[in-house]
C-alpha cells in the first residue's frame, strides 16, 4: 500500500492521520510538539525525514506561518513529481505562492481544505473542497470524508474554505444577536433555538452553534476564539485582494476583539456571543 | 361548524382563508381591495359586518397601520369574550397595545404570527408561534399549519416572529456577501451554493434564498424588498425597546436602502444582494 | 414692541425665551411643567392662551410627540396669517406635515432649528438654520444668535439639523474609538486629545466632546444619552425616506443601546464612549 | 553643519528633504526611482552610501515593506550610536521590531511620523509626533514643522499617527454620508459644508476634505485611495494587537473596497465618498 506523509496532529489532524492509517496507508507523520502521533502512524523527527520518502505529503497546520515554514522544507526535500496536499485553512495569497513555488520545482500543490468539527474528522465525515488537479488522490480523500466541490485552482479552494467559514461565522453572529434579543424579552432562548433549528433552519451547524449559544456553553473550544480572529482576518484579506466588501466580517471581528479584550482566547469561537450579550447588558454567560 | 372572520387576502392571507374554509369553517372575510376572496369565503363589505357575527376574527394585514386601523373597528364591534387572532408581523409595541385595549373591552387578543412563504401557506405547512392563551383555537391552527412555539404574552410572539425574520435576513446578507466574493474569485456561485446547501447548511431557507441569490433571480418578489425594509425597522424598534443591539440589522438596512435608491421596491427582499453585488463592482444581476 | 409666544422652557428654551424678553419682546410663555418661566416672560396656563394673542409662536419642545400635540392647539387658535416658528429638532416627516397643515389654515410654518449647547443659548450665540419664508422674523433671530443657513423648505432645515447632529455624533463615536485605542496602548488620551484639538481638528466641538471623553466626564448631561438615541432614530428615519444609507448612524445607535442597557439614560450623549470603552475591556469611566 | 541622510522623495519626502537642505544640513539622499532629489540634496546610488556617513538617517517611505527593506541595510551600515529616524506611517508591530533590532546593534530608532498634506510639508508646517528619546534632533524637527506630542516609545508614536489618520478618515466617512443625505434632500451640499465648516466644526481638515467631497473633486490624489486602504488595514492591525474594536474603520474599509472595485486606485482617499454616493443612488461624481 502507498506511503503518505502527514504534518500536524492537532484536533483535526490527529483523527485524519489515524483514518489514513486505518485505510491501509503507511503514514509517516510529524508534529511540532512530538509524541502526539495517533496509533498506526510512524512519527518522524523532522519534516525532511517525512518528505524524502513520500509521493504525497499532507499539511494540517495551525496557520499561514506554520504552513509556509513547513513548505520551505518540502520545496527542498519533496521528490520531483510529488504532491503537497494542503488541507489547512490558509490565505489565498499563500495558496497562490505555494502553487507557484512547488510548480517551479517540478512538484505539485493541491489544496484540499475540509469542513467539519473534530467529531466529523473522527467519523470520516469531512466535506472536502479541492483546488487543482487531483489525479491519484481519490483513495486519500475516501479515507477522510467526501469530495464535495472541485475547483480549478488551489487558491480558489482556499477561498471557498474561508467563504464557508464566513457563512458559519455570520450564523454565529446572527444567532448571538437574536438570542440576546429574545432573552431581553423574557423568553427562554433555548426554546427559540429549538424552534428555529427544527423549522426553517433545520441544519446541523444551526443546531450545533445555536444550541451552544443558547445554553451559553462557550467553553471548551472546538475551534478557539483566537483562531476565529485569525480566520476572520484571512477572510478580510481575501476580500481586500478581490475588492469585495464583507461588512458582516467586520462586525464579527469587533465582537472577537471585545471578547479577547476580556481574556477569552480559549473559548470557542461561538464565544463571540459573550461580547454580544454584554452589549445587551446581559452577563457573558447565563448564571444559575 | 364554527364561524370565523378573516381580514386580509394578500399573498399569505388568501391561501390561509381558503384553507380555513376547506377545513369546514364558515369564513366571513374582508379585504381593503374588494373581490379578492378565495373560493368558499363569504366576502363582507366592512370589517364591522365581519366582527359582529364572529367569536374569532383573524387579521393578516400588511403593516402596523393596517392592523391598528382594523383593530379600532374590532374594539367596537367584536362581541365580549371574542378573540382577535393577530397573525400579521407587527411591532411589539402594537402587540402590547392590542392586548391591553382588547382586554379593557372584555375581548381577547392572541398573537399567532406565522413562518413560511406563500407556497407553504397553500400547503398548510406554516409554522405558527402563539402568544397568549390559545384555548379553543387548536382546530384553526390545524387548518393552517403547526404550532411550533407557544409563549406567554402576545408581544413575545411578535418578538419571536421579528427575531426569526432577522435570522433569515442575516442569512440573506451573509450569502449575498459570500457569493459576491467567490464570484469575484472566478468561481461559479451556484456551485458554491449547492455545496453549502447540501453540507453544513442543509436547510430549506438556505437553499431557497441562496439559490435565488446565486442565480441572481431577485424578481418577482415572494416578499417584497420594500416590506423587508419595513420589517427590519420593526426589528430595530424592538431592539430599541429591549436595549439589545442588532448590528447585522443595521447592515442589512443600509443594503435595503441602497437597493431602494435604485428603485427596486418590488424585487424580492433577497434582492438586497443586488446592492452587495454593486459594492463589489459586479452588475446587480448577472448578465448572459 | 411685538408680542411673541414661546412654548417650552427646557435647557435650551429657557435661556432663549429670556433673551427674547431682554431684547424687548413681550413674551407669553407656556411649559408642560408650570412655574419654569425665566424672568421677564409672562407664563400662561395653556397653549391656547398664548396662541390667540400672538403673530408668532415659537416651539422649543422635546420631541415629535410634544411638538405635534402643541401644533394641534396652534392649528385651532393661532390667528390667520400668524407664524408657527419651529425651533425643535423634529423628523422631516413632521416638518412636512406642519407646513401642510398650517398652510391649509392660512397660517405659516417656518422651521428654525438651532445648533449650540445651553451655554451658547444663554450668550445669544446659537447658529440658526431657517427653512421657508422668514419675512419679519429677523429681530427674533438677532435676539437668539445668527442665521447661518437659509433653505427653501421647512423640512430641509430639519434635515440639516439632523445631518449636523449626525456629524457631531460621528465625531463622538470616532473620538470614543480613537481614545480607547490609545489608552489600550498605554498613552494618556488627554494628551492625544490636546494634540488633535490644537492641530488638524482645532474646532470647539472637537475640544468640547473630545475633552469630556478623554476625561471620561460623561455626566451630567448637556444633551442626554436617551435623547441622543431619539435623534439618531430621527436621522435613520430621514435616511429611510430619502433612500440614503447612514452606516455610521447604525454603529452609534448600537453603542447608545449598549450604554442604555446598563441604565445610563441620563449621561451625556458623549457617554456612548462608555460602551466603546467596555468593548475594549476598559472600565466605563476611568478610575483614580 | 551636520550631515543627515534622507530616504524617500515622494510627495511628502521631497519637500521635507528640501527644507532640511535649506536649513543648512548637508543632506545625502536616496530614492528607489533615481533622479528625484530636490535641489540642495546630494543623491546617492544606494542606501548603504547614505548610511555609512550619517549620524541620522530619516526614512519617509511608502509602506512597511519599503521601510523594512531599507532598515535591513541600515542595521548593517549605520554607525554605532547613529539614529534611524522613522517618519513614515508604519504598523506598530514594525515600529517595535525596528526599535528592538537597532538597539541590538547599538543604534537608536526614533519614530517621528508627521501630520499634514504636501502643502504643509513645503511650508514647514508639519505636526510631528515623536516616540523615544529625541536628544539632538531638535534642529531637524525645527526645519520640518513643530513637535506637537512626545511619547515614550517609538511604537506609541506610530499608534498615534494611525489613530490620527483614523479620526480624519472617520470625518471623511461622516461628511461623505452627511452630504449624500442632504443632496438627496435637494439641498446644495456645498452650502451645508460651508455652514458646518464655519460654525461647530471650524477646522482646516473639515473645510479641506468636506469642500472636496461637496464639490466631488476626488481627483487628483493628495493621498491616494489605495494608500488609504493600506492605512486602514494598519489601523485594524493595531486594533487587533491592542484588543480595541474600531467599527468605524470597518465601515470605511468597505467603502474603500467598493471604490477600488470600480478601479479608483488613484483617486484621493476622500474618494471613498464616491462609493457612499453610489449607495445612495447618486452618480459617483456630480455631473454638470
Amino acid at each position: 500500500m502507498d506511503t503518505i506523509g502527514f504534518l500536524g496532529f492537532g484536533r483535526m489532524g490527529r483523527p485524519m492521520a489515524h483514518n489514513l492509517a486505518s485505510a491501509g496507508f503507511q503514514v509517516l507523520g510529524w508534529n511540532r510538539t512530538p509524541a502526539k502521533a495517533p496509533p498506526g502512524v510512524a512519527e518522524k523527527r523532522s519534516i525532511e525525514e517525512v518528505a524524502r520518502d513520500c509521493q504525497v505529503v499532507a499539511t494540517m497546520l495551525a496557520d499561514d506561518a506554520a504552513v509556509e515554514s513547513a513548505a520551505h522544507v518540502l520545496y527542498e526535500h519533496l521528490p520531483r513529481g510529488a504532491t503537497h496536499l494542503g488541507m489547512s485553512t490558509i490565505s489565498i495569497a499563500l495558496a497562490r505562492r505555494l502553487a507557484f513555488e512547488h510548480a517551479a520545482r517540478g512538484q505539485r500543490y493541491v489544496a484540499a481544505p475540509v469542513f467539519g468539527r473534530p467529531e466529523a474528522a473522527e467519523k470520516k465525515l469531512l466535506w472536502i473542497v479541492t483546488g487543482g488537479e487531483t489525479d491519484g488522490l481519490a483513495t486519500i480523500f475516501d479515507a477522510l470524508g467526501k469530495v464535495s466541490l472541485s475547483l480549478a485552482e488551489p487558491w480558489q479552494a482556499s477561498l471557498v474554505k474561508l467563504t464557508g467559514n464566513f457563512v458559519i461565522l455570520s450564523l454565529i453572529e446572527s444567532l448571538g444577536e437574536a438570542l440576546a434579543l429574545v432573552e431581553k424579552g423574557g423568553i427562554d432562548p433555548r426554546e427559540v433555538m429549538r424552534f428555529i433549528g427544527s423549522t426553517f433552519l433545520d441544519a446541523p451547524a444551526v443546531r450545533g452553534y445555536g444550541g451552544r449559544i443558547a445554553d451559553t456553553e462557550l467553553e471548551p473550544a472546538g475551534f478557539a476564539l483566537v483562531l476565529g480572529l485569525k480566520d476572520v482576518n484571512l477572510m478580510l484579506k481575501a476580500a481586500d485582494e478581490l475588492r469585495s466588501p464583507l461588512p458582516l466580517a467586520g462586525i464579527a471581528r469587533d465582537h472577537f476583539l471585545a471578547a479577547l479584550a476580556r481574556g477569552r482566547e480559549n473559548w470557542d469561537w461561538g464565544g463571540l456571543a459573550s461580547a454580544i450579550r454584554e452589549s445587551a447588558g446581559l452577563s457573558p454567560v447565563r448564571r444559575g
